[in-house]
């Protein structure tokens, strides 16, 4: 697969600040989850950002937007998904971004020589966000072959993507990832020992509703206790719109944390 | 220590529903945190219903106050405290509460043959619910005795209060704990393998505070994936009100999760 302009969606994001091309049929799609995670880079962060599976680049892109002094690294394994990266960062519309962005064809869970051979080298970044895939399979078949690999989590891929990230942020760096709530445990474990001072933020569709997401974010080597922090609810308890809070965050006008 | 009348306040909880003899000078006061753990229960829970590290006594006969087909049994073991319980048993205002009531001096982190000799045998309750004591002791000096054995949480003892819950509850049995947020990891690690369907239900202080306790429920032996459940707020964002639901649920009058 190739990504050309008759196969791609230009998406506005941010409220047009910036756009992505992504794939207009199958592969993965970027939207509320990467904007999430991207808000949970601190609106004063200054330095480079490592978004690990990048997928299109929408979550980079959104620190871009809304972090001035940020520098971002895109990195996608799948070759037809960093071309559609490749697309974004081309757009005339995203030239201010693009002029602080880089893509890197490498695969996450790599680990040790590998790695750094594919161009992941130890403390090389500050902070590296990620919105690794997960396991829908179980729930629902998703027969296109890209959106598969963006969404089956492999058994252990979270320990592997979190090991990377210790391994590539320099010390007291940063990490913020997005995923589903049963992950937590798996999460919590594979950051012990790694990054600490985690602060976990529950994403709850509505304010009765269960939890859909989690953001976790941590510091690189610190030993304070996990926080939990009061939830982002995406709607209000009746009708579809987004609460004052979603809005702002998925339009990059507020950061998850208290920052 | 002996516990006496003169040492002893009697304190009313679920508006009057029923009272319990509490340490008037130190030892472990029985307060919101017995009673949101009480909540846990379903409402229609019937059966035996174990509270572990009972203290006087506030978590299990919050449970009998609430559901009318349950019997408890108070597990506690330090001497002073046990017997604040039975003085809480022996109140007249207690009587119906007390007669589906029995208490043990056991040590609930006792193992195997020892366990099963100090009175918690395997497979006999159908509902265990927990306290645990907790390190309060790094945050600030608890000199005395008592108050330090109910929050001094050794290394550890989190695991084993679970794994005994594992053991004495029947097969599909319930656990329910609360505990600091912080323990969430450790929790979850002793959960695994043990119980699952867990739900975790965060309570904050205020709608934007970080959250002080999670409730944790789960059944023995399921395999179903652990939710998230929308948060418990105690107060309104301003002045020192407890919110509706808050009220309710630490007077008996309601569940803490959706049964």
């Amino acid at each position: 697969m190739s990504a050309t302009a008759a196969e791609a969606s230009i998406d506005a994001f941010h409220r047009g600040r910036f756009f992505l091309a992504q794939p207009l049929h199958g592969g993965h799609r970027a939207g509320m989850d990467a904007m999430m995670l991207a808000a949970a880079v601190p609106s004063d962060f200054r330095g480079l950002a490592a978004d690990l599976g990048s997928g299109a680049g929408g979550a980079g892109l959104a620190v871009l937007a809304r972090c001035l002094q940020a520098r971002a690294l895109l990195v996608e394994r799948e070759p037809a998904m960093a071309a559609f990266a490749r697309l974004t960062l081309a757009l005339e519309a995203n030239a201010d971004l693009a002029a602080r962005a880089s893509l890197l064809v490498a695969d996450v869970s790599l680990a040790g020589r590998a790695r750094m051979e594919a161009g992941l080298a130890d403390r090389s970044v500050d902070l590296a966000i990620m919105n690794p895939p997960f396991n829908e399979a179980r729930d629902r078949q998703t027969p296109d072959g890209l959106r598969k690999a963006a969404h089956v989590m492999d058994e252990g891929l979270l320990e592997r993507w979190i090991r990377t990230a210790a391994a590539i942020v320099k010390p007291s760096g940063t990490i913020a990832l997005i995923a589903r709530p049963q992950s937590l445990s798996e999460i919590l474990d594979a950051m012990a020992g790694r990054f600490g001072a985690l602060d976990v933020k529950p994403i709850h569709p509505r304010p009765d509703a269960d939890a859909i997401r989690v953001v976790v974010r941590g510091l690189r080597g610190s030993r304070r206790a996990m926080r939990l922090a009061a939830p982002l609810v995406l709607h209000e308890a009746d009708g579809n719109r987004f609460t004052a809070e979603a809005d702002a965050i998925c339009n990059g006008l507020a950061s998850l944390f208290r920052d």
